[in-house]
């Protein structure tokens, strides 16, 4: 058996699934392969940003890791923005990236490159095989290493001889490594925390943000008269009727310091310390108190649910809590702007959707607008990177075939991999993707305000705004095999919203506003 | 002053006129700068990936270097495929990066990332500007540092506080480096060999292969009776009718084995010793013959020309040598395929024609058919990675606004870069693009063979077409503000060629065949 059937055999053993594949040369032993091993479906992509986005995408649902099939140094690098936006979400992700033939590696033919160094800065595993002996062990390690808690991108570097060669065997799986136990002196520290009458806060990420890691976080707070907030950006949060609501900390640090105001403890759930996302002269970093304790009940790798389960019963909290109320707004009309498209989706998300949030300014509308719509989870851009949105849509449809999946992007990001809407029409996937166009990167324009600068000049206000020429995404859906609208009243928005969520397979309204 | 206009300041004195954009928030004081310091142009790309390539492309028609504005690493990370084709072309690029504050730096937040790790892959320089009172010195050292030969990717991380931090003054531009001289003992070396009765190749790359270089190549050439080749793929090659032809070396290894047959001394001009693209199963990498010896006329870094300049005197070469006849094709008819473009193109390239050549597969026709057209400079595809002829044709149409530009571009590969069209259309380029929709990664169906792979399966097939859906590029190209059109057939091509040649600003045509 050669090194690419081993490797693709002990991949399917350790439960990968899929593969994101943008193959080129070198890895033609590995797409071959596919062929001859039943259990792993590739998925085409026109773009290798899309694969590692939808890498990323699938992992936050399907709760395993996909595999990604890049060709080289290149074809890695570009991957890697949405890889970054992976490692910052703690998604595992199987990265296997072809290379150069090992005696081909020392002549500097033009796709020559240091594989390696483009991968390890966004990489939690860089390993490359060096023959097919070992090569299906490496692959087992690299399945371990990105389900490692918290989880992370592992990249194996696989050279085209290593996959061609013969000599190779499957590995077995390793057995998958467990959260981190919370030490009993954290619980112990948080419950006095809680119990001193100081202001508190329960500050949450990672998967302390599914539903019954919620409940436990309101029931404490609900004992303690803490607050609850969970970070700005997630990977994945279970929200809606039915669910406990969690507060996200404001986008701005001003915002963010406000809400944070007279805490003396804060207490850290599967995350870190709040800082601005971005500096400003003369503005704060640090958007907690300066008398504030800042205490981690549980690390990013750690069991969060456990501990808050422990420290429930430690404070002896109530069992029932308030969960959210059905809210269905009423059908908005008039003019279309983020507000109506927020209550659109607030009264006709279904149960269960997915919802892919790059909706960057316009967020601040569609998050409130559907803190009462029927259950469902809801997906962010976690590295800043954009291009994010639609491929993480495209992955989480994959992982889950049978919820609706809604992306909301931004039109400036939604051109960074808008390829992704060719692979959802490939592969039938169930996405309506809603492009919130303002033809502007109008979170710049706010930016540049806040950064002190006055109005900007022609040259300056031609950098943040892309109109002129207009984009009109509904050619574009059209052009990959996408059906598409065009919405420029709330009334038309509800309507096309409504016809899409009720179709199975890809749409694409291009809401203006 | 503040640190970045001092650097754009320092930078337009050095001759630094375009910046390919893409700015985020820690790039809103460079981008303000610029409206208050004349003489910089800023380009919007909605896509790092196009700021990149048009870098390159600029820089090969205006022999001086673009700068390019990116966003943090992830930003950076979008642009390196088109940096990596930048190294291999040996492109001069003075590439900014804006990262986060200093103090910001030491808090992870979603956009940190070492940026330096990821510029140095593609990188022939890379500093971190530390406070504003240096970053001008940096930015004047980043301008010469690109344009040392043989010009590289010179990239300076600028955090956002030492541009927005008063105290900085403009630097002086540094004396550009000069290539180096070829030893004397070089040069005899092969006037030996090409004296020897034996037979002699020349081998040219780099700037060696404008009109004056391939002159004394040829008389070099007729003198000795060596053969003359350049490379496969090459930055920039002055050919047409008037000028001297040269032969580049065949892609396919097989080809290019034959092609070297028999050669004893193989003399190397601005290039390396060819080697195979890719490996194969039992196939050789190096693509000369055991018994040739492989010399060094003139490295990458050296005055090449000048080099054949002493070696035709030392060779009493003939003044005179033929060139290329006029061969003005006969407007092809019939069904499209790649020689019918190539018909079409060679009748119809106008004189100063720059051609973007990321055909692939159809380059084979395309090349030769162009052969006698009306002088023109082909630029290549110098480091295998896709999505380069885009943003390459939007570059040099950027730095020779009164000549035409063509970019003839494979399907797959125009995926990658597809935003380029817009930047094309916002600007007024006058460039005309042709997709050669064959619908499929066909190179890689030939790669599959040529590794010895049997007939592909389903799956294995699948990842090498890119129908189901089938793409409609007139659809994407109008969604982005070009003009567009469809050419079925051979005589249809011909009139929209035509047409769109005669037509100033962007147009595409996509030619399915």
């Amino acid at each position: 058996m050669n090194g690419a059937e081993a490797l693709v055999r002990t991949l399917v053993g350790a439960g990968v699934e899929v593969c994101f594949s943008n193959p080129g040369t070198s890895e033609m032993h590995f797409v071959a392969a596919l062929d001859r091993v039943e259990g792993m479906r590739p998925i085409l992509t026109l773009f290798e940003g899309v694969a590692s986005g939808a890498a990323d995408g699938y992992a936050r649902m399907a709760e395993k890791p996909a595999s990604t099939l890049l060709h080289l140094g290149p074809g890695l690098a570009n991957g890697l923005a949405n890889f970054h936006n992976a490692r910052k979400a703690r998604t595992p992700v199987v990265n296997l990236v072809g290379d150069h033939a090992t005696p081909h590696q020392r002549y500097d033919a033009p796709l020559s490159a240091d594989v390696e160094a483009f991968a390890r800065p966004v990489s939690a595993w860089v390993r490359s095989a060096s023959e097919p002996g070992t090569v299906a062990e490496l692959g087992a390690e690299a399945v371990a290493a990105a389900r490692k808690p918290p989880g992370g991108v592992a990249t194996l570097v696989v050279p085209a001889d290593v996959a061609w060669s013969e000599g190779a065997r499957p590995a077995p799986a390793h057995e998958p490594a467990k959260r981190d136990t919370v030490a009993p002196a954290a619980i112990a520290e948080a419950a006095q925390a809680l119990r001193s009458g100081e202001r508190c806060a329960l500050l949450m990420s990672g998967p302390a943000l599914r539903a019954s890691g919620l409940t436990l976080a309101r029931r404490i707070a609900d004992a303690s008269g803490a607050l609850l907030f969970c970070d700005t950006f997630n990977t994945r949060l279970e929200r809606g009727a039915g669910r406990v609501a969690v507060q996200p900390l404001p986008y701005f640090a001003v915002a963010a310091v406000a809400a944070l105001e007279g805490v003396r403890h804060l207490i850290l759930v599967g995350t870190q310390a709040p800082v601005a996302f971005f500096a400003y002269p003369g503005k704060p970093i640090e958007l907690w108190p300066a008398d504030c304790a800042v205490r981690e009940l549980a690390g990013r790798a750690d069991d969060a649910e456990a501990a808050l389960e422990v420290l429930a019963e430690e404070l002896d909290a109530p069992a029932d809590v308030p969960t959210q109320d059905r809210v269905k707004p009423e059908p908005p009309t008039g003019p279309l702007h983020p507000g109506a498209i927020g209550a659109s989706l607030g009264a006709l998300l279904p149960e269960g959707a997915i919802v892919s949030d790059e909706a960057i300014t316009a967020a601040a509308a569609l998050f409130p607008g559907t803190v009462g719509a029927a259950p469902h989870d809801w997906l962010q851009l976690t590295g800043g990177a954009i291009g994010q949105g639609l491929p993480v849509a495209t992955g989480a449809a994959v992982a889950c075939p049978d919820r609706k999946v809604v992306c909301l992007e931004g039109d400036g990001s939604a051109m960074y991999t808008i390829q992704s809407l060719w692979t959802q029409a490939r592969e039938g996937l169930d996405v309506t993707t809603v492009i919130l166009a303002n033809r502007s990167y109008a979170i710049l324009q706010i930016e540049l305000q806040r950064l002190g600068l006055e109005q900007p000049g022609r040259r300056a206000a031609d950098m943040l705004s892309i109109g002129r020429p207009d984009l009109d995404f509904v050619a574009l859906a059209r052009g990959m095999g996408v059906a598409a609208s065009r919405a420029t009243t709330a009334d038309e928005f509800h309507a096309q919203l409504g016809a899409a969520l009720t179709e199975p397979g890809p749409h694409l309204i291009e809401a203006l506003y």
